[in-house]
């Protein structure tokens, strides 16, 4: 019996899609072996990752004149891969809404004396706790930084940037984590420099990060870089300078084409704009419980929350898996409850949830 | 139906092991998600990594004085990773048998000087086309190095190092890449710096890459050593300093159990004797077939063979893999043919094919 899986990552993927890798497991489409069994430079499973490229341009719309590379190390990895490939001496500019555009403010300070260049914070929202974006006038570009990096979605604290007409007015290149977010809804990627997400969220399973990169940003990294990590040197190669991580590419594929069906990015939205819609009502109405993001910044895919008296934190977390919601703790920096809501969580997940919360309120005070 | 699978990696699984993951595909163990579908640091992936971790150090004999870690990245960013957390400003030796440790050698090459310390060739048989091991008088080794390279089974080329007395003597950490031979028989890990591995031969699926290191060789990175890359912290973290490829880890763990229940590496050995030995004698009694590595250097695990009449070599290719062998091509740098033997690969596999080689040679003049 499947659960609803509120996890933020690792997280649930589509019931039919881990349907067909069952299927297709011991023998893929009558080649014998499970296509992680083969090549990566064979025809099977290039033809897997081509496929997996070609859908992901269509839902994206990614214009040609964008790589895209199925990586592997995670956005951890990307944070100082975006400072040797692309800071060349330069300055870039950090925008810090949450824990994850901290963590990639924190490693850039770190690396960027080894390879050369400055870093800079562009704007901070930690007064707030992290509850809010900065305000366009916070914002402190430098026209001459070599990139601005954002996370668009802080999957910790729960903040979405909704518009980034802000950014888009710097005239530099953006660099976005979009992690948590990506394909939860249509985006430009024509005003981006840069966009990497790891998979384990919308795209697919851990162990594959996605790096959607204009190519006259390819060339001349910094030239200590690691091989793997140049992204000229990765798009060259399709990816492949060496093995990826051929599982979280066929099983991604197969999440593209599920999507595609469902109507691509902009379908899938209005289901996550009532999904959210949903939970954060309930948590509002609720006196019970309270999210503390401001409303024009709260997140479709990640809904922190916390009950008021939290002494009654434990039974909430022991009821809701009783009734087959789980994995709402929240993360350990922000303590509460968090319930991820990404493209492959069911809409009656939400409804189940939005019921249990009134259920637990009606019995424990309001 | 499943064939005989004699590709290099991503390589043939072990059919329990992919039965099982089918199985508990949906639903592992009752918890209502797939195990990829849940958070690395939740209790239930913990105790798959754990026990992973477990099976891995009783299959090796890994002293407790060694870490085990599960990165990303494949064995080609260990080339890096290695000289940016051992090099230290002093000098590495290189020891060249092959196409890998040839890739391990200029990559240490490149990155050296930017991250500060030399890197010396102390050995190479690239004037045999890589066909032998160095002998121990060829053998530069500096003994005031920070560590000697090695790569101890060369897939493409199929020289593997049956002794490793030589560079024991050298009294100099030994890192050894040993990506292809790992788990294929006993090894002295005590003996080893550093050990690292790429997954997708005899481990599991790709996408990960173990290393095996002494703990008084964690501290003290390059400072600009990306995070995910440093190992003391990848150590402090338990692997996890951000979210690993969790279905290659737990594969990984299914497929030591699956050797443990074998009778561990010392059992395996001797069926990986027997299979070389087998695919060997046919090579070298059959006169169409020829395999050029030098005897006491031929690898268990990868054996490169030539048609001496190269314009039969499509004709190979294409009645083998109608009956049933697939994936013998061999590397594009080598050409010709290559059977690789892992662990997975039944022994069954390897009778197929000598008696192909058998019928082959009767039907194409001797």
């Amino acid at each position: 019996m499947r659960v609803f899986n509120f996890s933020a990552g690792p997280a649930t993927l589509p019931e039919a899609v881990l349907r067909q890798v069952r299927e297709e497991w011991l023998d893929w489409r009558g080649i014998g072996s499970s296509i992680i069994e083969v090549s990566h430079r064979g025809r099977d499973f290039m033809a897997v990752r081509d496929e997996a490229e070609a859908r992901l341009r269509r839902l994206l719309a990614i214009p040609e004149e964008y790589a895209v590379l199925f990586l592997q190390g995670g956005a951890t990895l990307q944070f100082a891969a975006v400072v040797m490939n692309l800071l060349r001496g330069r300055s870039a500019d950090y925008v810090v809404t949450g824990a994850w555009s901290q963590k990639a403010y924190r490693e850039a300070m770190r690396v960027a004396p080894f390879v050369g260049g400055r870093v800079r914070l562009a704007a901070s929202t930690e007064e707030s706790g992290f509850t809010r974006l900065p305000l366009p006038t916070e914002l402190n570009l430098d026209p001459q930084a070599a990139y601005v990096h954002v996370c668009t979605n802080e999957t910790i604290h729960g903040v979405e940037w909704l518009s980034l007409e802000p950014l888009y007015e710097s005239g530099v290149p953006i660099v976005a984590d979009m992690s948590s977010h990506l394909l939860s809804r249509p985006i430009e990627v024509h005003r981006f420099g840069l966009i990497y997400a790891g998979a384990q969220k919308n795209i697919g399973p851990a162990g594959l990060t996605v790096v959607i990169v204009r190519r006259d940003l390819l060339s001349d990294p910094w030239p200590g870089t690691p091989a793997v990590m140049q992204y000229g040197l990765q798009e060259a190669n399709q990816s492949m300078l060496n093995t990826p991580s051929t599982f979280a590419i066929y099983v991604a594929g197969l999440v593209f084409a599920w999507l595609e069906e469902l109507g691509g990015v902009s379908a899938i939205e209005q289901v996550n704009i009532r999904k959210a819609h949903k939970l954060y009502a309930a948590l509002d109405r609720l006196p019970l419980f309270e999210n503390r993001v401001d409303r024009e910044a709260r997140s479709r895919m990640n809904v922190p929350f916390r009950l008021r008296d939290e002494r009654l934190n434990e039974r909430f977390l022991a009821e809701s898996e009783e009734a087959g919601l789980k994995y709402l703790k929240g993360h350990k920096m922000v303590g509460g409850m968090r319930a991820s809501l990404y493209n492959a969580l069911p809409e009656e997940a939400v409804d189940a949830l939005v019921a249990f919360l009134h259920d637990f309120a009606g019995r424990y005070g309001g």
